[in-house]
């Protein structure tokens, strides 16, 4: 073997001088991160041994040894008192070889009617299960935090944007509810995908199912599964869970990304929109008043690795023929980075959410410039003048140039201005053109009128209550 | 501008010699494709003036001008007599431009209490709406088609493998089925998607609502949606139904890539596993003999056109602020591109499922070659003679080597060749030892034993019908 | 066949109730896309022709017959006068048989020694080096542009930005040379690209060479390329040069994204940096005084397109066998679509530029705020007094506190102010503290000071003339 | 802190209890995967001590201190005894730190001049330099094991694929060319990236270079790089090198995966190609004949890590505004992974490659079947016939179908045979009828031919030397 090594030192080049057997273990070892299954690999591995001895296929007594052994790990791995080791490749054969050392024997019997490949599939669909419900939970915390901003902003106007130009005037408390709308669809969609996951791969066996008389109801209910997976060769191959996983999060990433960017253009000085709390932000030494978005710049990222990991797996699993092929090997530590980023992601943007603070003069000195209620009065023309649609554009068109020229905005035109231009102008135009009557009086459905806003902050506290 | 123009040329450089306008109108315009929105521009332009005319926004007189004039056009465009205009950029302009060529002063009116914004998102959304139902359709189709190969061949052995390597025996219809689930979880995708995406952007005008008093719940009723959104600056910002089809899309592709890799492999003079119709191979010239498999090919290439869309889709939202950005524009062309080929990938795969003829002679002789009954040998060792999983796997072991030795495969050796490595093995193991033996044992819920494969078919059957 | 379509009516499903032949068409037939490669196959045909004459396979007369016959076809295709059928699939066969009907059996001779794999490789790389042609002069005036806008803002002040909050002032030249370094290393990279895609795949036939006695190298002259490729199996199934001009686009377009998202940002009414001209800008029809920057946010957005492409393709070509598989016709489209879009938004990218109006009141005024100055304070005190690094900013944050106190900037604190932080500190200082001393202290090599900008702006100049 | 902890507990959700400080510093600080950096950290930061002396910015005294203590810093990291602190952020503040407490106040004048924008910039540009140079080891030591195996089977045939269906034969050892020439081109794109890269950020301080009398061109130079960067602003925000690089490795991974594939299928039973090594496959407890392709298949997944990376990259810098954003600390991650799993999978295909057996007989075998002639049987009747080449294919075609019918392959028919199809055919069409002779025939410039691949192999060991 030494020779071997010498030669693999003059022919390997690269990193790897070391030689075939240390590079076949680099790339084929998976316990460096499957390590993190443990829990999932633990708690299956007991539901599998309590069926068999219910089903007579092991007895009582060596299954009482094993699950009891299985304990005594599980709790030696969460005490870091348990020694990983690479050359026994996974998690799964780190777990089974202790177990034999604790309990001898019986220790063989638990492999009985099953193989790593179901065992495995088992155990990521725990964990990735476990993310789900990570997530809604996050996402829930997420949505409070808009809540609780849009009722304290029910009605504090500012712009609202099309093309980051002054478009219309909208109301902090509705510019909140949109994130509201697109975390909850989020989070319904987590629902979704785990519903459709939340079947159990175990007895699949390596991929035919098995001989034994096993009872898979039994163990997918012990593991709160709400069925087995109906065909044992689709329960080993695929993974569809990971790639759903994946794909609401990629979704959810984008959300974040989007906030985010508002978060850092609404702190610049040239907006000076919000400001930051200190916790999530950044100084610096030499000007004290500086604070950079460090935490919002950071979640906005966060959709590059996500959308990274999403493509890695989709990459992997393309055009493997069925069943188990070693490149399914590669869906972990995707899915595990994947999930550590928005787990982080959803709580940095509730903290963020939760300290935020609105600048209220300067949101409604921006929501009043640009003539951002041009549209309230090109309407007001249609609605009690009966111009039809085009021709009111045309009349606002006028005064807004008018406003210009005499550097006001709207509101500041006198009757005898907006008269100048179409005669039939009367008082009760006024009520339209200031900011705040604009916003008052969009009232459809859905609207950014802030008794419509909150409508929907009262609706979505009741829901979530 | 004959000057600009000029000068456009020296400056411009590369293949935008005709200028800044040309270089404008080209980048800027939608109509190119938008087009494909009419049936949707047009359906959602009819009820929006059915709900003006209800709430007395406008006359009836005029709606109902405006509704048969929005039919003249679209049969003028189905009939392939309208001429789209590049000038009028979009799908809403080039309708609204005839409707007034067409009726007059009343098309001035349709769009009031409305804008390009919510337009445009209502028009796409039942556009994808649309193509949500035809792949669900389609994937109905598909599944049949796997349906009925499994119920032909529930009992038809072939190799069930890992690693491309024979692994366990499997039956036909059980590998058939194993698609079903697949593709059975995508049409569950498409249904939770579609459901999600169900709700009326129509009446969130340009971001902020309305103060006309419109019915947003009329329109979305009209419109076959369960309900208006609910917050108007998320109505036109967000394209989750868009990203959401997509990322559906992309696992429907996964799936069909992995069939069509093993059509390939399968259809390859070593394999031999099956027959693909002429309808979907292409044969050669010189070689009557061959058949490409060019639509498995195609299919197996697809994913990556459609996973592209979908990365070119959130790379463009990422990061952006509300509300509208003209960035969103380049939702389209991805979306359209990627329903076209999923749904022709389908078809095509319909298709060829169908056609497809199993060489049942092949599938079997590999099923029976290389020691693929181990396992079960193994099993009976454990289940019978009560030896320790890792014992019995360790007499296994040893009794293929003897096969091997012997030039045979392990039905073939004699009872005393069994007992000369354990002398505990009876006649009775020899049940277990052949490739239909062993099928038939793997009778655990989900495995590939023809009685749990017709259970499947039949429970599928009954679900479809 | 009737009988067929009425059965495939009712089994396909979806879209495709035409049937199995009309599926087959729909995903296997190329002409569709590919008779944007009509110049470059009658390019190679001719070069071809020409060679096997000059080698005797085929006669003078012969070739002559097809090098004039082809120009006639040519000629046909660019006056809009051919009749593509999709019947025969691609360009390839489209122009054989029109030559066919041109000049009869001599047009059989044609494809002696040549097949349709090595004949489309050479096609598609001639038009993907082209595209690279014309990559490299668009970015040679966008560079121009570039250049243009720095040296007539050498010495412009603006902010600096970290996080999007003031850092330093720089100088608009400086800002825009930034650009122009990345926009160099774009176009170096195009060319490398250009010289390693630059062999000739013709005369690799169907992948393993010929037997006829061909000349490689005089085909490869013809159509300017540098040598033949070296291996004909390698020359069918790679598609090195469409990934590589894909990455190479991305990381272009990924340049553009970044300028054109400081575009939008620096064209919002909190920002007013710059102005957009009105041809690349689109106005309201009643807030005549808005422009949204449209064309900077579409070029924003192309990044996604043209990475999805890149995705589409490396994920197509993932895992496939060699030599030639049918999911490499795939290839195309994505190419086409980013070539097309990649040209268009450095076409438009180019006019922005070009037209645009640095408002350098605004500039000025945010590059003084923000005690943008207070590194130069910093440095000062290291410089001129020999404080250790950490205690200089020390120093300086608490006269920025001072400042900050006091309602003023940096430069409006009094020398007595200043002792009364640090007593070492002289007049001198002053010198610094201004933004135009700050920006005209910073010349190390690179760096903002007026006189760099002006040396690199040259040294540009006279590199690209 | 125990009460902000509380209420955390209660509002935060999710898996982050712990509270807003906990997350801000799970999100923000680095140097769990900075640190991998310290090398490069402290040759920048020795280089820039010893210029900072040179210029007489700081005394020869201080600039020794600080260079022997980073020496005294960076053998306590190598030795693994360096306590990293998340505190301190990343690894150029613990190092700092550590420097500080070595050698006291010198260690706050060796930031002069610098800031950790460029800091990191030029760290990180060395590190990816380093994989660059490891990379092009890599391909030079698997190069060298493919023009082994193509030297030794340069006259071997095999059949030539095209859609995984038998074509034409070919030889080994052009097959293995084909990867040379692919792994070439590799070769070569690294190169020049490195070129392209290898310029020094080193000096440009936070955005906008600095005031200090510094030299980058020393820096530069003591650090390897050709010339520093020539831009401040964009030496601090550009990731070019690290897109490059990923660029690079996405193609590079994409070739891997291609032979990997073929490895899978050829190590089939059905196809029995080749042997793969013990040391590359992993067996199976009880079928000890077996042997999974494990490496191979490993391999062929790499390519969804390595261009998930780079899709992650280039959507975290999509539409980052200039200069340095926190955005860009993903950067670092998402190389290191990707360098990883390149140089692992660089080495293991290497090994795999050196030890790989090709079963010559099954090669042969398999490529004498499937009428493999029948193109040089068509070659010959143009070439020997002067037959027009649609006629040769029509002649060809029937002598298939008769040999197909007869049970034969082609040199197996009788020249009888041959001449009731075309009576012109003489006893010399048998010198290209076998496998054998249709490969040396192919003797065009990269063919098949072994005269050719031999050629091949000398010049590439030439270039090699």
């Amino acid at each position: 073997m030494t020779d071997t090594k010498k030669d693999a030192n003059a022919m390997w080049g690269g990193r790897f001088a070391a030689g075939p057997d240390a590079i076949m273990e680099a790339i084929n070892a998976s316990i460096g991160y499957d390590q993190r299954l443990a829990q999932q690999d633990i708690t299956g591995s007991r539901a599998h041994a309590a069926m068999l001895a219910a089903q007579g296929i092991i007895s009582d007594k060596d299954a009482e040894a094993i699950r009891e052994g299985l304990l005594t790990v599980l709790s030696e791995i969460e005490n870091g008192d348990f020694a990983f080791s690479t050359a026994l490749e996974d998690i799964h054969m780190n777990v089974e070889a202790r177990l034999k050392e604790l309990i001898g024997e019986p220790a063989g019997r638990l492999h009985t009617a099953r193989s790593r490949n179901d065992q495995v599939a088992t155990d990521f669909r725990l964990w990735v299960r476990d993310q789900v419900d990570a997530a809604i939970e996050g996402l829930d915390a997420l949505i409070r935090a808009f809540l609780d901003q849009a009722e304290a902003g029910a009605d504090w106007v500012m712009p609202g944007f099309t093309h980051l130009q002054t478009a219309q005037p909208v109301t902090w408390g509705h510019h909140m509810m949109a994130y509201v709308e697109m975390f909850a669809r989020d989070k319904s969609r987590f629902e979704d995908a785990r519903r459709r996951m939340n079947e159990s791969p175990l007895g699949a066996a390596a991929l035919a199912g098995t001989g034994f008389d096993i009872d898979r109801h039994m163990t997918a209910e012990a593991l709160g599964f709400d069925r087995p997976m109906a065909n044992s060769l689709d329960a080993v191959s695929d993974r569809d869970h990971a790639l759903e996983f994946l794909s609401c999060a990629t979704i959810c990433a984008l959300h974040l990304s989007r906030f985010s960017e508002e978060l850092v253009i609404w702190s610049s000085a040239q907006f000076r929109f919000v400001t930051l709390s200190d916790r999530f932000s950044t100084g610096s030494s030499i000007m004290p008043q500086k604070k950079n978005p460090d935490a919002a710049e950071l979640i906005r990222a966060k959709i590059g690795r996500i959308m990274g990991a999403m493509v890695a797996l989709f990459t992997v699993m393309k055009g493997l023929p069925l069943a188990y092929s070693k490149d399914m090997q590669e869906d972990k530590e995707q899915v595990f980075d994947a999930a550590d980023n928005l787990m982080l992601s959803l709580a940095a943007m509730t903290g963020m959410v939760s300290d935020l603070t609105a600048n209220r003069d300067a949101l409604a000195a921006a929501a009043s410039s640009g003539f951002s209620t041009a549209t309230d009065l090109a309407d007001w023309l249609v609605r009690e003048l009966g111009l039809p649609f085009r021709d009111a554009h045309h009349v606002t068109g006028s005064l807004v140039a008018l406003a210009e020229d005499k550097g006001c905005d709207l509101p500041d035109l006198s009757l005898d201005d907006l008269r100048s231009v179409h005669d039939a102008i009367t008082e009760d135009v006024f009520n339209v053109l200031t900011v705040d009557a604009s916003v008052a009086s969009r009232t459809s459905y859905g609207g950014t009128a802030p008794v419509r806003v909150r409508e929907q902050t009262a609706a979505w506290r009741e829901k979530l209550s």
